[in-house]
């Protein structure tokens, strides 16, 4: 039984990674740069999503994908009411997006119109990481009061990522967080990858975030 | 293929079941009150057991134990250093555990010394709602940080427990946080739980946590 499980597993892996590949080459026909955010519930995933949008104004077409486990637009209504085109997935329970819930929802954005997506994943720190999208980038937000350990207890995700940002730093001063620890677990697992703290209710450390950004828009 | 693996997951869900009754029956010949903690990652699931252990010394003979997705032991040793007895369990990746990984765990705790097993979980608010272990409680750590949101984008976890704690209380100063937002909704879904909000910086509201754990102690 339990390698018929395995065996089934690995077929789903790899038609999501089929597909993903496919969803790849859509993107890129468009020369649109695809994002995949990745968190745990509640490290702020919308709010760095709305002051992104707030920032890239006049520099990136943006279209956003949310994915929710349950029917709820609550992200997605306050990404249309600023007046950007964005498809909300219900996973129905699911606990990460896939490759056909990406096929499905990029075929209902105005993709000539736009240079970039963002996709806010499922909030999950383990299940999101085994499923490629067919995004360029992986960006996993961390947080603040989430604790300094969670790179050594979520390898997985902090493994697989291109970007992580470190979202609350705000927050500092009322908690305890080692940042000499939690890059140093980072470090162990994913030597170099880039780290941006920043905080969504003060601004600071934005700027480095939409920089690479703008110089993925550039070159993908 | 669809249909097959929805026919696998029903037979893994009932072999699960029908273990976690068993691990119940073994709880309750040695009279032990099952809690199992869930928690979305960076809750404060740790320090709310540690803080409950030092609140229930003198009235609890605990066990403790632990989940993690990788092989490590940060919150294990954190219970061992206090005295109590503690078994680590590795997922190996997978997002939750089962009442298979608890019927190892509990056979490695002296189980005729104890009155109370605290399992923490996982840290995942979508997967580990599916599998019971054989607890007689769920408790829910939510915290202010992660925002009032929650009960409305994480149904299936909000429905299914006994407890909710509201944990980080001494952050709601600094965060937005609409705490009747954030009731209304877990009174949609999951009419009457308990709701204990709570700081483990400043001890505020652990009392009648502690008061409950008593009263289940003497009535599982």
């Amino acid at each position: 039984m339990q390698n018929n499980n395995v065996k089934i597993l690995e077929n789903i892996l790899s038609a999501n990674d089929k597909l993903a590949l496919q969803n790849k080459q859509i993107l890129d026909q468009h020369d649109i740069f695809g994002i995949n955010i990745m968190a745990s519930p509640g490290a702020g995933k919308t709010s760095v999503i709305l002051k992104s949008l707030n920032l890239l104004e006049g520099i990136a077409l943006v279209g956003v994908i949310e994915g929710d486990t349950a029917p709820v637009t609550i992200d997605a209504d306050k990404v249309n009411a600023l007046g950007y085109p964005v498809v909300q997935i219900n996973t129905g329970g699911n606990c990460h997006l896939d490759s056909v819930m990406i096929e499905s929802a990029i075929k209902q954005l105005p993709l000539d119109e736009l240079n970039l997506i963002i996709v806010e994943n499922v909030g999950n720190l383990v299940c999101p990481s085994s499923f490629e999208l067919g995004t360029h980038a992986r960006v996993l937000i961390a947080s603040i009061p989430e604790g300094d350990d969670k790179p050594y207890k979520y390898p997985g995700m902090y493994r697989g990522v291109d970007v992580v940002i470190l979202n609350k730093i705000d927050l500092k001063p009322y908690v305890d967080f080692n940042e000499e620890y939690f890059r140093k677990g980072i470090e162990l697992l994913n030597p170099g990858v880039l780290i941006f703290p920043l905080s969504c209710k003060t601004g600071e450390g934005f700027p480095p975030w939409i920089n690479w950004i703008k110089s993925r828009l550039a070159n993908h």
